[in-house]
């Protein structure tokens, strides 16, 4: 039994089970004899048979091991070939059934603080090195397509707060604040008072820092703390990116946390990466990236508010604005490739290279999705009486352009 | 034992089981010896001790049996009562758990048949009393306030047309399309094919013979069929005020329907009656007004697109609009309130302005929603950027101020 006969039976096996994906693969410097077409998938190429093994037994996590590890190679386009990947494989999703699988960080508030360090804890300077200036790690709303992402962010932080129509004087209560910037940018544009919870110990000391800088600490208080410790009442609930790392499981628990917040003359947002059909995240993304992650569906989603009777006012899917927020990301990312590999080692570089890639693969092929839903108690007083304001250009934030409806006048 | 003592025990037995709702209930033409305050709830009268035990036993379904038959007045505003009484209703469903009532009209294409019968083919006539000119029997869009209910039908047929940007040369399939307005304007005011279909016998008449009259009938095709008879191939699907005619048991197949006519590229929009707590309808409404009716929360209504790989792209919450339309249609109603009752009885009128009333309502006080759903295969091929195009006044409906995406270019 030759060894290129065992390699070549182990390529055709791994190429059977990825099915109907056209994949192109090649073991260590084996020449690629097909000249492929212009159309045809960049070519993957396996360092050594070891890898083909791991490649077999578990593509899911080891994909992104052996890609991280150098053992991997795409040639050619690695964007486009994980977004033909995702096309082809949401085909595949929408045949099978939904499958749960059972391996999943806990998250439980020692565990949340253990997954949230893993992935925010890294070091500001990192993410300082390819986020916008203001470091906001969530999908970034563009006007226009050709905005740029600092535009982007600002904008995606007045979309919020005017989706939630925020009035000078009234109070907030913020779930997951990352370095700040929404909490800030709320005080300092609506006038605003912010209470900002987050369990990042490396983010909200920098929140602070910048706070006191800028002279907002009498109107913005971090709080290093779990979301199941808010207390106190507001006017407004806001949560831009942290329903993925509060599981599924803990939903109603979420909604209760919410209601004690605002109860039922409040109103919020919901701003979270979902899916159109309930699946977990890929296991390497669990194991590498975010564990403890799961991102819902519209309908698991509701579970957050439905107990509590909270009114869905408006959902908006902003599933193309994160891809392009995630290729501003990559792009950024590769201009600082060789500093962050010389920082944080090769295996790093390279697992984050492929993590942000295919987050905007991801969200370009559609298998992941962009949420932001507000909702209202049923004794909130006066609501918009259409969405109209959104999108009325306004040089102040009053919204004394709005229309209002007096539900209980 | 006095007549008087029963009276009263029974009374005051009454106002318990509506406890915390403060009713002021009278017997005959007893006198209100309480002088009522100005806050004070309007006073309920009934005509005759039957009728109280007929309320203790099924208030549900006997509050609109007895006011039908005249045997319970309502002393003031009926309006004001019924949204009084929605509000704080609305506090108790708050705090128990989401009851499931086994009474319920089948809704198979038969049933379907029986039910829409029920309702639609009351006879037009009836209907051209108090709907708008064009006759379009669900919510309106008000772009303001004050806006009239003609102007406010156009705007929704508008507002429904621009959020599945429809395009000259496309092909349109309806599902429940009442008596043809929204099929007409799509065809006049967007160039596009329409299939539509409908069940009910009355209004397919009707809106075939409005076809042919406005030279419309090469573009706009009604059937009289079930939709679960669609057959052909679409750009969009529309369907507007029948999903609470299906049945939640439906669901899944209507999708699979939907699925069908438009494919994994096209795209389309559900607009419904929703709730924000799974609850049936009143038994009085599903006994006298809606057979067979269910209003879904917006976590069920998922169970329609979620199989099927239906990306949500954008949901908008109707409700302020939809009492404003009901409390237009219940003005004209009283305006035309005597010769409903001389050409269809007192019952009939009484029952109708009480549905209206009742409706206008349970809208303003949150017991019902309005929830329109956009949605997207995942191969459907361009999408608006952003939903500003919505607002924007434009002279002719091309749609060439959209930005577009082009998801698989």
């Amino acid at each position: 039994m030759s060894n290129s006969w065992l390699d070549r039976s182990l390529i055709a096996a791994i190429q059977k089970m990825a099915d109907p994906v056209p994949i192109r693969l090649r073991l260590g410097s084996e020449a690629d004899e097909s000249p492929s077409s212009p159309s045809a998938l960049p070519t993957i190429r396996v360092s050594d048979r070891r890898a083909l093994f791991a490649l077999l037994r578990n593509p899911g996590i080891n994909f992104g091991e052996l890609y991280s590890q150098g053992r991997l190679e795409v040639e050619g386009d690695l964007l486009r070939l994980l977004e033909s990947l995702y096309h082809i494989r949401q085909g595949i999703v929408a045949r099978t059934a939904s499958r749960c699988y059972g391996w999943m960080q806990i998250n439980s508030m020692q565990g949340s603080r253990k997954n949230i360090h893993h992935h925010y804890d890294i070091s500001n300077e990192f993410y300082q090195m390819w986020l916008d200036a203001e470091l906001v790690y969530t999908c970034a709303y563009f006007p226009h397509e050709k905005a740029s992402l600092e535009e982007a962010q600002k904008a995606k932080m007045d979309h919020v707060c005017r989706k939630v129509w925020l009035r000078p004087g009234e109070t907030v209560v913020e779930a997951g604040c990352g370095w700040g910037a929404l909490a800030l940018h709320m005080a300092r544009h609506y006038g605003v008072r912010v209470k900002a919870f987050n369990i990042s110990h490396e983010q909200i000391a920098f929140a602070r820092e910048r706070a006191a800088r800028e002279g907002l600490n009498s109107q913005v208080e971090f709080i290093e703390d779990d979301y199941r410790n808010i207390s106190g009442n507001f006017d407004a609930f806001v949560s831009v990116g942290m329903l993925e790392h509060v599981g599924k499981k803990y939903y109603r628990e979420f909604g209760r946390v919410i209601h004690r917040a605002i109860g039922d003359q409040g109103r919020g947002l919901l701003h979270f990466i979902g899916k159109n059909r309930p699946q977990p995240l890929s296991a390497w993304i669990r194991k590498r990236i975010f564990p403890g992650g799961y991102t819902p569906v519209l309908r698991e989603a509701m579970n957050v508010l439905e107990p509590y009777n909270y009114g869905v006012l408006d959902v908006e899917n902003l599933r193309f604005h994160y891809a392009k927020t995630c290729e501003h990301w990559l792009n950024r990312f590769e201009r600082c490739y060789d500093r962050v590999a010389a920082h944080n080692g090769e295996f790093f570089a390279r697992m984050w290279r492929l993590y942000l890639a295919g987050s905007t693969a991801a969200f370009r092929a559609g298998s992941l999705q962009l949420f932001q839903v507000v909702f209202a108690g049923r004794a909130c007083k006066a609501l918009p009486w259409t969405r109209e304001y959104l999108y009325q250009k306004t040089a102040d934030h009053s919204g004394q352009d709005v229309e209002w409806i007096h539900a209980m006048s």
